[in-house]
């Protein structure tokens, strides 16, 4: 049993509960930081801990191209590699496929595409991406899925839906498989276990500026990783890249995997103290993924047929695509109610902090998004008060904190103008500490929502989450 | 007395000593980090308090174009603008204007140059440069001096050297006439005090990129102020520049400066606990700088002739600006031997870990550099093994810390693969990580030596400081 999932309290349709991961325990609902490459950008791991951050997002789509998977498994994993002892989910890399790189060809089989790294080829199919999932060993992994365009016609929708479901079985069978390859499993792991279908074939037809720019005039602001391309200019490689995961080879003449020391070798299951640091026998845990655009049928019917799927968490997927809130918040309802009752319910990439309250209120126990994230690295700052842009020359002089309701480190000894003098000089602590006050805002924010549900005062704490929170264009 | 220097223990030429500040107690010799624009790039203020920072360096020229010496006057001085409760120096920015502007005019009176900003016009003056100074409010400032060029011809050092003294002379009658005019010398101070000449034009014939790549080009890897173009570049901005500091006006019908509230009003001299947040009636101290360039007679002379002004301490300024290492210990020696035994000795903008044991070991009380926090963004780390190159490929799979004899919590937490991969993928923590250590590395060496001296075994430990430590080009 490596995963548990269980309800403490109900308020509405708002739950409170915990889940137990082999990296630990997560008290739901949940928000869920971004750390695209390994890292909250700007933002030390010890940081993130006095935050209170239960669970990071990786994005498996990233660490397959940079530092590659056989890199991280043969580090012990993710959580080992980046110094993360908590739990980490990481997503199947197909949005990231369809957003960031030149998309070259889809079919039932999977999704060829070219890096926007150094143009270089590459194939992710279900059972490829769940293999480079298994080898980053995140405790929450997602089944490889189609995220459907928006707007899109019914039978496309519906096409698109049907292939992410038989995309979920190919997924499963290939996880029940290789579970027991996850880096932490137990000692007795081969290195070169794991199975990416990998075509790497030089190419530099796309230089690194020309994707850059693409990408930039094609995702949305709260596209699913967290980079920030003003920041972080990719430098263009002109060389062949290595491929960085092999093919598929359960050689049992290879070594044991050594590096789990340290770790209790001991079974200790039930016992929520002890299952953080004790892996031996332990699993991932699978999640499926509904689909089905904006059409609230076609999401009851990929609702039901994932459901049909035996899994321990499922997520609703394609929202926040560009369709009106209302929109989203329909096509959840749509969807939710066919999802089972004593499973964790993860809404991907979602949303603002008022947004991230009304799905509360519809029964989601999970959500990820890099707004508080990248929103910072914009200087845009999220407060009790509403949304404020601290390069506003109106802050220059202004001695207050960002937020005068707010605990957090930057709020408690920073100026308002000493920020606004930081954005304006394009210093590095400006990301840094931007970032750290909007994760507390939406931290404090999931803290209070927790307490809220288990005293049944959700419905009045919703009614005063004050509106001001737009949208970020 | 707002300054107080005492020499503890001596052992050979070395001292250790305590300097005590309006902001606190500094035990020396002591490395002082540069935050050239009010922040220690990429650093939060706290993990400077962690690691033991006693004293930090901001440079007077980045701060009085951005974000205003009135700006940060009004906000209450360099200390509450940047939340950093503790000691704080500004240089004279005639370095900088040397370094990083267009240098326009030099006359006797001062120096005409342009913003590297904007291209506008400004002028700074012994008279202008202590005004800027008393008006960001730093514990230590620096008399405006001009660093002579390397190589230089004997007369034309004379000469620079002379002007240097006269300008001395300049900088503490102003100071003198001014001192009194610190932001937090009591709160009947008046806001608009200050004299800076500046001539502020609109002028644009220099972008920014065009200065700056100018600055790449001409400005030694570790000159005297804190910048990494490559990852702070300038925004060009087309309109005209806003004059940040007025001409001098005594107006006694403007309003008592309010902003001090929270500091004891009482008097506490000569109480080292109850100093520290106490300013009442306190001053700046002002210290004078050694200048004759490579010239060992003209150095006594120099020394000989700053120490007539008598001053709470001396720099020796216009070294480590290309010379041979060799000719700075020359150099250093030779006007050292002509300072006070019982005022604090600062040598301007050195070094590596193992010249700044040197230099102690030459009777040398504080440094600054830029080195360990510019290197740190350049993926260059201090280790007790020698320096290394964090992106090289030979670190990708290795499991261990930077430095295992470093006892930081980079270096606790994190691997050499894991800080290859944040900095190979261009990523924020990567520059806050590294600095932390490189700061990490300097503090503890400086601790060590401080140690050391006490115990009278500094030969001992001067002997154990392996020199691989390279110049860095």
């Amino acid at each position: 049993m490596s995963f548990r999932f269980e309800i403490e309290a109900t308020d509405g349709k708002a739950r409170r509960g915990r889940m137990h991961t082999p990296h630990g325990v997560i008290e739901t609902p949940v928000f869920m930081p971004v750390g695209t490459l390994g890292t909250v950008k700007a933002v030390p791991q010890d940081v993130l801990e006095e935050l209170g951050v239960q669970i990071l997002l990786n994005n498996t789509y990233h660490l397959y191209l940079r530092p590659g998977v056989e890199m991280v498994r043969s580090l012990g994993g993710v959580q080992r590699f980046m110094a993360w002892d908590k739990p980490i989910l990481t997503d199947s890399g197909g949005f990231q496929v369809f957003s960031l790189s030149e998309l070259r060809k889809m079919t039932e089989e999977g999704v060829v595409f070219r890096s926007h790294l150094d143009g270089s080829s590459h194939m992710f199919t279900p059972e490829s991406s769940i293999a480079a999932q298994i080898g980053l060993g995140a405790d929450i992994i997602m089944a490889f899925d189609e995220c459907t365009e928006h707007p899109a016609e019914r039978e496309r929708v519906r096409e698109s839906m049907e292939m992410t479901l038989r995309w979920l079985k190919r997924s499963r069978d290939h996880f029940e498989r290789h579970k027991e390859e996850v880096p932490w499993f137990d000692r007795k792991l081969s290195v070169a276990s794991g199975q990416l279908s990998v075509k790497s074939t030089s190419g530099n037809a796309h230089p690194a500026h020309e994707v850059q720019e693409r990408r930039l005039a094609g995702t949305p602001f709260f596209a699913g990783d967290d980079t920030t391309p003003s920041l972080s200019q990719q430098q263009g490689k002109g060389g062949p890249p290595t491929a960085s995961v092999g093919h598929e080879s359960d050689d049992p003449t290879l070594s044991p995997k050594e590096g789990d020391k340290g770790r209790a070798p001991t079974s200790s299951l039930g016992q929520d103290d002890a299952e953080h640091s004790n892996f031996s026998g332990q699993t991932q845990a699978l999640f499926g993924i509904v689909q089905g655009g904006m059409y609230p049928d076609l999401r009851r019917e990929s609702a039901e047929q994932t459901v049909e799927v035996d899994l321990p968490g499922y997520a609703i997927g394609g929202l926040s695509v560009g369709e009106p809130r209302d929109v989203t918040y329909e096509t959840v309802d749509a969807a939710i109610s066919y999802l089972p009752e004593n499973k964790p319910r993860y809404l991907m990439g979602v949303g603002t902090p008022e947004e991230i309250v009304h799905y509360v209120g519809q029964g989601v126990d999970m959500m990820d998004c890099v707004l508080p994230t990248r929103a910072a690295r914009h200087g845009l700052l999220f407060t009790s008060e509403g949304k404020l842009t601290i390069k506003n020359s109106r802050f220059a002089r202004d001695e207050g904190p960002i937020d005068p309701q707010c605990g957090c480190k930057v709020c408690g000894r920073y100026s308002r103008a000493y920020l606004r003098h930081l954005y304006a000089s394009n210093e590095l602590l400006a990301q840094t500490l931007n970032t750290v006050h909007n994760l507390a805002y939406y931290l404090d924010t999931m803290r209070r929502v927790r307490q809220a549900i288990l005293l049944g005062e959700f419905a009045t704490f919703l009614t005063g989450v004050k509106p001001p929170h737009l949208s970020v264009p």
